[in-house]
């Protein structure tokens, strides 16, 4: 871990002051700090110090990123873009490791410090795009953290197998079990619940699971996961990523599942999916509940969109949400920052006096100002070591 | 009007060509064309060649880009933002002159040649606003070319004096009329829809109106519309922006309201507000109607989104429109060209021979990669002369 001092910089955008890291933490902030001997010193350009930015909900083993661009006229339906996805990736040329390095890499170039990301686990790949994924985690560890999702994009009862892969990846370096749309998908909602549960329950692990399920559906998987929750005693151990139901235009009958999800502590990750219904990050945040966010896949075999940089993605979020005041930008910078710390339960997490440092500044006149911004992060930081100048990290991506 | 040859372009993303213009106009399109004397020639290095980009919906007269961050946590309301603006736009700084130049030529440096500009009208700044904008599109004649609305932003009804007003606006030099939510703003829907009938009408001009009301309210006001536009022989000459109920949850009721408004030619404008419900780009396009897109206000007392950038703006739209496909991502560049010039009904626009030489170099190796692709436009063409490389425009804004 690094020593470091950072003059003139404005934390959470307040007045200018000195940070001071001492073995990767944060051991002073203050005006006029001088520096130890052998410490290096950087001029922080008055600009804004955050929280390294999160990345809650990415796909670092699908992204075509840097790679030829893959023409997409295929049709639009979820199942039919899993199963092209599984039997022409390899072929396409998606690397898992080469393609998570790029990935990863840019988020880190772009100020992330922190990265859960869900990779693929089906009967074809087996364990192999975790382990591509692995390797990438190790050569960025000191760069950026990587959390990984045991995930099977393919469903869990429609292929057999899977459950037994996902048992081999969870012990084998996988710290948080996936799980998807256990009605649309799995056409089995009480066989995927009931399974992931159990294994969830053998490995004291937490859950994620991507639930596109749309209006009635999805609110109806909502009230199976809040059942098994509650049986299990999985209190702040569980995530559903997308909610899309939560949008569904019944306040009364969102607020009833809002109450449970906050009473149960569930968290909810949110991409702003600009043409879905998604779940009011303000009512959210508001009951108490604990909101992330993510990327999602980046410009992959399911679309074009996308940017492996979580300012752009608080821009969407912000947008899709009708955000418009100054408070309402802080807080979509909040959610790709503490938002998703909370969600992966972060310690040591903040820019304050004790935290670790990891940190990014960000260029702007205004917090609110450094959102819309669209310029490059002038310095990130990641254990108190710079990893990133101007949008270029200093780790090469292959 | 210039002479230029372009060498190796790929028009429309087609195989790599030259284009040769002369006096303004595309005079030859073909492999190895040889410069006649004193021609000067550019290599395109095998970038897209576009016809120019059209923001066919803005308001150059509100943006508060290139100063100072302008702090907003008012409240979110319509009305109080008209009257927030109206009442404090001079003491903030937003100088009509230099923030139309600001805004107009950041949109030449990313590839526009046309813009359709709204412009508020009211009793407190009369026609001062228009006065000034009208000096940026005479500074920047062959860099971009400006059609003025003038625009009821404040209201007609409710505003006494304003008719009178755009009346003197539309005798010198606005080519369009604008309005403004006959019901939600104006409370008099009958009163502000025969008004500007009558007043389109003497001046045989084209109408464009901001129609933000939703679902059964904004209905009602297009069939308002309907009504008028087949009493005054309007087919073809009016517009309506933003058009919000379109986007009702009620299949059959916006197929009926399409179909009139194909039937009575009237073109539809969007910004693909991602927190609103938007019409359809698809359905609309389907039907024969012709839609065009504008960035709307950048950065201004509204609101901080947006930026000077049509391909931004394709971006935003695609996005709310669930396109994925890269004909999708085609459809969405076609709306932010063709589609303004379709709205404008703009003569010798497009990018085949005898074309006026009007358009961009797109940098990406595929049309729908060059949408998502983030990169400046590598040359600008505006009558033939190049106006902007590498996203600088060859005019400084003040």
């Amino acid at each position: 871990m690094s020593d470091l001092l950072l003059k003139n910089v404005r934390p959470f955008g307040e007045a200018p002051t000195d940070v001071l890291v001492r073995d990767g933490v944060i051991a002073e902030i203050g005006q006029n700090l001088s520096a130890p001997m052998n410490i290096t010193t950087e001029d922080g350009g008055n600009a804004i110090l955050w929280p390294g930015l999160i990345d809650s909900h990415t796909h670092l083993d699908k992204t075509t990123w840097g790679m030829d661009w893959h023409e997409n006229n295929r049709d639009a339906v979820l199942r039919s873009r899993i199963d092209f996805e599984r039997d022409n990736r390899l072929a396409i040329g998606i690397d898992p490791h080469r393609q998570s390095m790029r990935h990863a890499i840019g988020l880190a170039a772009h100020g992330a410090s922190h990265i859960r990301s869900h990779v693929d686990i089906d009967p074809v790949h087996e364990l192999r795009l975790v382990e591509g994924v692995q390797e990438t985690r190790q050569k960025l560890r000191g760069i950026i953290d990587i959390q990984l999702v045991a995930f099977p994009q393919s469903g869990v009862m429609v292929m057999p197998g899977t459950i037994e892969l996902l048992d081999e990846a969870l012990s084998n370096g996988c710290e948080v079990l996936g799980g998807i749309d256990p009605c649309g998908i799995d056409r089995d909602p009480k066989g995927q619940l009931d399974a992931l549960f159990a294994l969830a329950d053998r490995h004291g692990c937490d859950v994620d699971i991507h639930l596109h399920e749309p209006g009635d559906l999805g609110a109806f998987t909502m009230e199976l996961i809040f059942e098994r929750v509650r049986a299990h005693g999985m209190n702040g151990k569980f995530a559903i990523s997308h909610a899309f139901a939560l949008g569904i235009n019944d306040h009364l009958r969102v607020g009833s599942l809002i109450d449970q999800i906050a009473e149960l502590d569930i968290a909810i990750l949110t991409t702003g999916a600009p043409s879905a219904t998604v779940p009011s990050v303000k009512r959210l945040v508001a009951a108490g509940v604990r909101v992330g966010a993510g990327c999602d896949g980046i410009r992959d075999t399911w679309g074009p969109w996308g940017q492996p940089d979580m300012i752009h993605r608080a821009t969407v979020i912000g947008m899709k949400n009708g955000f418009r005041s100054d408070d309402d930008l802080r807080l979509a910078l909040e959610i790709v920052s503490q938002g998703g710390a909370d969600v992966m339960r972060l310690e040591g997490y903040g820019a304050a006096i004790g935290c670790k440092a990891d940190f990014t500044l960000l260029d702007g006149q205004t917090v609110a100002h450094s959102v819309v911004n669209r310029a490059a992060r002038p310095l990130v930081v990641k254990g108190g070591k710079v990893v990133a100048r101007h949008g270029t990290c200093i780790v090469e991506a292959p």
